[in-house]
């Protein structure tokens, strides 16, 4: 594929992604292990929850259009058995909250609503309306109602429910097995004191983390060699034991720049030149069914180009259904000079007091400053115009955490 | 301390709460399992960083003002060492990205803006500014300045900040210790078919995934027996091991209701009753260290009980500094009824074309529908008024997931 020197706009680098990323595999996984997994069948109620009337207050079971000035309390219904016993008028069962509403009763009575006297009760209530206090058959879900969609992470309520209807086998998408490599002679491992043009290697702890967080399974990470020969070879594996590689550094026209050119010579290299800001320099490669990412080495593109485009490829991996968060307008607090590309800027927005979202940027906006990550709950599109955007603007962004209301610390 | 029947506001039920809670001991971990933990000291750079003045392009490294129409190639600098070759006029030395400036060199021309001849380059740039294309010392982060603050949980961004100063040993506290018991007669496990008058126990397996996303570590869980005597041993065992201790079922009034006796009689129970829905039976006790709450049976109520009390209780326990989510306004999309206490209903908020946030509830809201939990990505604050809520209305939201632009699906 042909690409010239034209930098790819990131929408359209998305969309070469997505034509090369399918689905894993399902497994089932036992219930304890199935929370923050990618749900791979529709889940659908096979019954009536509940499944019997149930009491939602703790009180005495009746009957509603029983007038009685006082019943005779003819036995008890707790939680977690069914009484025999039939609610005729001029009785009441005395009942806990979950339990099934005696035969013959249709209402619940409230026990402050009561008043005891030795073996009978009176109702201190005018009205007792047919259905009150008791939760019907069918009144949490019905069945054949589809209640989660495939494709849905399983959070607290989706296990509660996949609980309630004894789903103790989930069937869940394979997690993507990664391995991040992060390659570049002037790397030292942090606990190393660099020596003169070294640094400490930051990108593969936060690209691990970056990963785990969205539900990869990092199956390896470590330090690339740069002699081409070892590198290959360590690519080579990785790629075998994964779904997809992280590569950072090595994708600029450097004359130490070998990861791309193993890349051309491995698979097929469908991009490496983004019209974006950070993240010029992004490969993206296929080799048999495994994803490869050349990612920058700049800390802040590394990340970027994880956020917008490996993100992506995961979810597509793990059956999410929600693959790409859609951007929403927000209204620019301070002016913001455009770049030649288009820039995703570090940024925090928030609502004011009529619930309209503002944003700042985070400070300066260079590619090597993780800094401009830190407090950090959206990106900004800026895309390229010759006149600055201006406060007051709106721009598209993209969030990415909570929103609340207006910071309380002053902008950098 | 004596309550009566009083229903105990929300935000009082916080104070009290927050009153009783402290962080946990800070403890040293490496590195590579500081993801996710909470920063227990502020990160504060102990250098500047870029260490050296490093190139930001592939190109040659020259002298800004130099004028003359070609150079000689006196050398070259990679990544990861440091020549002692010095670029004077006349001379340029071949540099890569990330590699540090040569002496007596302050610029670098880009490989693209060059043209190689024999042993000398040739500079097609018109002219070339002090500093083009260099990181200066410093230019990421400064010696003495606070990157992230104590109390901040550590993402991407800022384990990539800890890597790159060598904090290899980083502080954290401690994960809070949560044991999760779910009490009541009527429960039986997933994996049973429940026999008449049973329900499947869900709250345990719900609870245990909201506490571990919240950054608990859940070192115990199950079903506790409804017989008085063993139900104490286990809760006092439970106490002794944890540091947070979450029962559900078995905190109303009702005959077989023993969690709150146990407790009373254990320590100390703070509060019983609040005025919200749902979730009005919610007790919080304190047996020495240890926290207590005893949330509610139905599933909705013990979620939201959780993610507005314990929640706040596990960041304060986790040290983080963001205990409560501050609540921002949302425009009501349709009508809603109050009830008679301050509701969270479960909602989605989104942006609509002008940035203006907007809101509608999940359908029912009854407190036993885990599905009211489904694609809620906020709460909703409803407080009690004769007059229904219309739409176009604002009332305040707590957003606890990532916004985007309108939904595509109709509400139910």
């Amino acid at each position: 594929m042909p690409m010239g020197d034209r930098l790819l706009p990131p929408h359209e680098a998305l969309e070469i992604i997505l034509r090369h990323v399918r689905p894993l595999p399902v497994e089932r996984v036992p219930l304890e292990e199935a929370g923050d997994r990618v749900l791979a069948e529709p889940l659908i109620a096979d019954q009536d929850l509940p499944p019997f009337p149930a009491a939602t207050m703790d009180g005495f079971a009746v009957i509603a259009g029983d007038v009685s000035p006082w019943r005779e309390i003819i036995g008890e219904q707790f939680a977690g058995s069914q009484t025999s016993v039939e609610v005729t008028p001029g009785t009441a069962v005395r009942i806990t909250t979950g339990a099934p509403l005696p035969p013959g009763a249709d209402a619940v009575v409230p026990v402050e609503n009561t008043e005891l006297r030795d073996d009978h009760v009176v109702i201190h209530q005018e009205q007792v309306e047919v259905g009150e206090n008791v939760r019907p058959v069918g009144a949490d879900l019905r069945r054949d109602q589809v209640l989660v969609e495939a494709g849905t992470p399983i959070g607290p309520a989706e296990i509660g429910l996949l609980a309630s209807l004894g789903k103790v086998e989930v069937p869940v998408f394979r997690r993507p097995r990664m391995s991040v490599l992060s390659t570049g002679d002037e790397l030292v491992d942090p606990a190393q004191e660099p020596g003169p043009g070294q640094i400490r290697d930051s990108n593969r702890f936060s690209l691990v983390l970056a990963a785990r967080r969205a539900g990869a399974d990092v199956v390896w990470s470590g330090r690339g060699p740069d002699d081409p020969a070892a590198l290959r070879r360590l690519l080579e594996e990785r790629i075998a034991a994964s779904d997809i590689v992280l590569t950072s550094g090595g994708v600029s026209v450097g004359d130490k720049d070998f990861v791309k050119e193993i890349l051309d010579d491995l698979g097929t290299v469908h991009f490496r030149r983004l019209f974006m800001k950070p993240g010029k320099p992004l490969n993206f490669a296929t080799v048999g069914d495994t994803l490869v990412f050349g990612l920058p080495g700049n800390p802040v593109s590394a990340l970027v180009g994880f956020e917008v485009f490996v993100n992506a490829a995961l979810r597509v991996m793990a059956g999410r259904r929600d693959v790409q968060p859609r951007p929403v307008p927000v209204v620019l607090t301070h002016d913001v000079q455009s770049g030649d590309r288009l820039e995703f800027q570090r940024g925090l927005v928030w609502a004011d007091e009529s619930g309209v979202l503002h944003a700042r940027n985070t400070g300066p906006q260079a590619s090597a400053r993780l800094l401009s990550l830190v407090g950090a709950n959206a990106f900004l599109l800026i895309p390229p115009r010759e006149a600055p955007y201006r406060a007051g603007e709106r721009v598209m962004a993209v969030i990415r955490g909570p929103i609340g209301p207006a910071p309380e610390t002053p902008a950098e």
